[in-house]
C-alpha cells in the first residue's frame, strides 16, 4: 500500500468535525477501497479552546491558516472556512499556487472564482475539488463528470437547497403561510438567523451555476442566473397548485437555448409548480435531487441529503478517496481553455404554462379586467380558481394558463399594473416540463 | 492532446449500434471532456451482411472475434455479446490476458465469472469495466464505486428490471392480472418472447450481486442471491395493495446481517409492497432506480432508464472516458484479496410487516382456521381484506401482519398447507421499510 495521504482541515464546524468523525470510524474501509489510508495531520479554525465534541490532540493545531498552503507534512487541503472571499479564498490561492490539491465545500467560493481557481490549479498541476459544494452527499459533481461525459447535456435542473424545501413541504403538510414556518424552522434550528441566502435563493443559485458549467462545458456565470425566492408564497397558493394537481418546489434550472454556433444560457432559480407524475414533486423535507438530461442516457436523477454534517463529510471525502487514487482531473471536467463563454438568453421567448395568482378587489367586473390583459396578450387560460381571500373585501384568484411565451405574462401584468383592482403584486410561477 | 483511444466492438445489436451513434454524434464532446478521441477501429458479429442501420464502412471488419484481443490497433474490447459463457467469456479471458482494457454490458458474465475476470485484470494491470451491466444508463457502480467511497454501505437495494417494472406499472395503470399484461408487452416487443430471466428475476439477481459486491466490499456471490419473480401477481394483490397504501414493485436487496467479524450476507430478488412514501413507489414504467444506505452519506437514490440502446450505450462510453483519463482502479472498487468471503445470511429471523394473500373457500370457519395458525405462530394483523373473489364459491383475503419474523410467516403457511380451506398457493409479499 502506497504512503498515507495526507490532509489537512481549515474550519472545524459542523462539516469539519463530521469529517474528522468519518475519517476515523471509517479508516480502515476507506484505506480498502483508496488503496492507502488518509490521515489527517494538521487542523485549524478560529478557537481552539471550543469544544467541538471530538478529540483533535492527536493533530497539530495550526494558529495561521496560511501556514497549511506550505506545510511539509500536508498533500491536500481541506477548505471548510466558508465565505465567497475573505480567508477562504486566500487559503484556496496559495494552496494551488503552492501546488498543492485543494478540496472544499465552498460553494460561494466556486460560484464567484470557480474560474480563475480551476486555471491555477491546471497550470500548477494540482487537484481543486468541490463535490460537497452541490447537494451535500450527493455525488452528483461526479455523476456529471464521469458517469454521464458521454452526453451532451442540454438541461439541469433541481431541487438544490434543503431549508427551501423543508418550509415548502412543511406549508404542505400544515396548510401555513411562508413566515409561520420560517419562524418555526428558526426556533428549531432548521433554518439560519438570516435565511435571505436559502429562501431568496442565492444557495441554489451558487449551486446551479457549478452544475451548468459540469453539464454543458460552459465557464462558470454566476452572475447569470436569475433568483426567485420564496418568500412571497401564501398557504393558498400551495392549496391551489395541489388542487391543480401539482407540487411547488424551488427549483433551480439551466438550459442551453438555441444550438452550436449561436447557443446561449439560461440559468434561473424560481419556486416552480412540478406535476404529481415528476419525480421531483415526491422530494420531501431537506432531501435535494438533481435530473440531468443527456442526449443519450436520458433523464438521471441524483437524489439524497442536501446539508448536513455526515452527508456532506460523505462528499468530501469522496473527493478525497479520489485524490488518493489519482483520479483527478480538471475541474470543469475539461481543461478551462475548453470551456465555452456562453452569452446569457433572453427569457421572453420561453415557453410554457404559468401560474398566475392575485389577490384582487371583489367587485363586479374585475375578473373580466383580467381575462381581457390576458386576452390582448394573446395568453389564453387552462384553468382558474377564484376563492374569497378573507372577509375583508378581497378575493383570490390563481389560475393556470395554456402553453404561452414569458413575454406574454409581462405585457398581462404591465397592461393590469395601473390597475386599483390588483391588490399587491401578483404572484408568477412557471410550470415545470414532465 | 493524447492519441486517440482505439476500441474495437464485439457484437451489433442494439448497444453496439448506440455505440456507434453515440461516438459518432458526440465525438468533438468527448474528446474535449476525455482529453482524447475515442476512435472505432474495428468491428465484429456474427453476420456482416445484416443492415444495421449505421455506416460501418469505416471501421475494420473482423471475422474472427478473437483477433480483437491482440489486433495492434485496439487499445479496448468492448465486449457487447452476451451470455455469461461462450463466445464472450472467451473474448473477456483473452482480452485481459493480453493486458488489453475489457468494458462490457454483460452482467449475466459479471455475476458468474467477475471474481476470475476482476483477478486476471488485476494480475495483468489491465482495466475491467461493466457501467452498463447494472441499471442501463445510470452511473450507479460509479455512484457506488466513487460517489459513496466514504461511507459503509449496509444496504443496497432497488429496481433493477425495467421489463418488470412496466408490466407492474400498466397492471396497476389499466387493473390486469400479469398474463395479460404480459402477453400484450411480448405483442409490442418490450417483453422477451422467453421473458423468463425478467419476470422470473434473473437478471435482476445478476444486477444485484454485483451491487452487493461493490457497496459491501464482498466477493460476487451470485448463487447467494435468492430469487422470486412476478409471475403469480394478481390484479387483486395490486388492488389490495393501493388500497393499504402501498404500490408493488420486484426490488433486489442486498444487506449484511450482522457486526464485523461475523457478518454474513443477505441477497434476494422479489416483489414488495413499497409505501408511497419511499422515492421508489414513484417509479414507474421501464425505470430503474438504486438506493444505496451509507453510513455518513445516508440514503442516496440514483434513476434513470435501466435499458435501451441509447442509456446503455452511455454507460458503455462513460467507461471508456474513464479509461481514456486513465481514471481507471480495481473493478470491484478495491483490490480482489480485499473483497471479504461473507457467509450467506439466513432469513427467518428477518423482521419485518408482510403481506399475505390467500384465495379460500367461501364458507365458515375459515378465516378462524387461518387466524388461529397466526396466532399460535405469534403473528398479529395490522389490517385485512376478504373480498369475494368470483361467483366459483371462492373468496380472496389479504392482509397485511405487524412486524414479525420470517420465521413465523414460514410456520403459519406450514400449519395451512394441509388444510382444503386454502385454493392455491398463497402469495406473500415483504414490505420495504421506509
Amino acid at each position: 500500500m502506497s504512503a498515507p495521504l495526507r490532509i489537512a482541515l481549515a474550519g472545524l464546524g459542523t462539516v469539519g468535525t463530521g469529517v474528522i468523525r468519518l475519517i476515523e470510524e471509517n479508516s480502515a474501509l476507506i484505506a480498502r477501497r483508496a488503496g492507502r489510508a488518509i490521515q489527517i495531520t494538521a487542523v485549524t479554525a478560529r478557537d481552539r479552546s471550543k469544544d467541538r465534541g471530538v478529540d483533535l490532540s492527536a493533530y497539530r493545531w495550526v494558529d495561521d491558516m496560511g501556514e497549511l498552503a506550505t506545510a511539509d507534512d500536508v498533500d491536500v487541503v481541506v477548505e471548510l472556512v466558508g465565505g465567497s472571499d475573505g480567508p477562504a479564498l486566500t487559503l484556496a490561492r496559495e494552496t494551488l499556487s503552492n501546488a498543492r490539491a485543494l478540496v472544499t465545500a465552498n460553494k460561494a467560493m466556486i460560484a464567484h472564482h470557480g474560474s480563475e481557481l480551476a486555471t491555477l490549479a491546471e497550470e500548477r498541476n494540482a487537484a481543486l475539488k468541490f463535490e460537497a459544494a452541490v447537494a451535500g452527499g450527493i455525488p452528483v459533481i461526479q455523476g456529471l463528470r464521469d458517469g454521464a461525459a458521454a452526453n451532451r447535456i442540454d438541461r439541469v435542473y433541481g431541487i438544490l437547497n434543503g431549508t427551501c424545501n423543508f418550509i415548502l413541504s412543511t406549508m404542505e403538510r400544515e396548510g401555513l403561510d411562508f413566515a409561520e414556518v420560517l419562524a418555526d424552522a428558526q426556533a428549531k434550528g432548521f433554518a439560519e438567523a438570516d435565511p435571505s441566502f436559502d429562501i431568496d435563493g442565492i444557495d441554489a443559485a451558487h449551486k446551479l451555476s457549478i452544475l451548468a458549467s459540469l453539464s454543458f462545458g460552459s465557464q462558470i456565470d454566476f452572475g447569470g442566473v436569475e433568483a426567485r425566492g420564496i418568500r412571497k408564497l401564501l398557504a393558498a397558493d400551495i392549496a391551489q397548485a395541489n388542487a391543480l394537481g401539482y407540487r411547488i418546489r424551488l427549483i433551480g434550472l439551466a438550459e442551453i437555448d438555441g444550438e452550436n454556433g449561436s447557443a446561449t444560457i439560461f440559468q434561473r432559480v424560481q419556486p416552480c409548480l412540478v406535476p404529481l407524475l415528476h419525480p421531483l414533486a415526491h422530494v420531501m423535507g431537506a432531501t435535494n435531487a438533481v435530473v440531468a438530461e443527456g442526449n443519450f442516457s436520458g433523464r438521471l436523477l441524483f437524489q439524497g441529503a442536501g446539508a448536513g454534517d455526515k452527508p456532506t463529510a460523505s462528499a468530501v471525502v469522496a473527493d478525497l478517496v479520489d485524490i488518493a487514487r489519482k483520479e483527478v482531473g480538471p475541474a470543469f471536467s475539461m481543461p478551462c481553455a475548453e470551456l465555452e463563454k456562453l452569452p446569457r438568453a433572453a427569457s421572453a421567448h420561453r415557453v410554457g404554462k404559468t401560474y398566475l395568482r392575485m389577490l384582487v378587489a371583489d367587485r363586479v367586473g374585475v375578473l373580466a379586467e383580467i381575462t381581457a390583459a390576458m386576452r390582448d396578450a394573446g395568453l389564453s387560460i387552462e384553468s382558474l380558481i377564484q376563492t374569497e381571500a378573507s372577509n375583508d373585501g378581497s378575493a383570490l384568484i390563481a389560475m393556470v394558463t395554456h402553453a404561452g411565451a414569458e413575454q406574454a405574462i409581462n405585457d398581462t401584468l404591465a397592461a393590469l399594473a395601473p390597475s386599483d383592482s390588483l391588490l399587491g403584486e401578483p404572484m408568477v410561477m412557471h410550470i415545470l416540463g414532465e
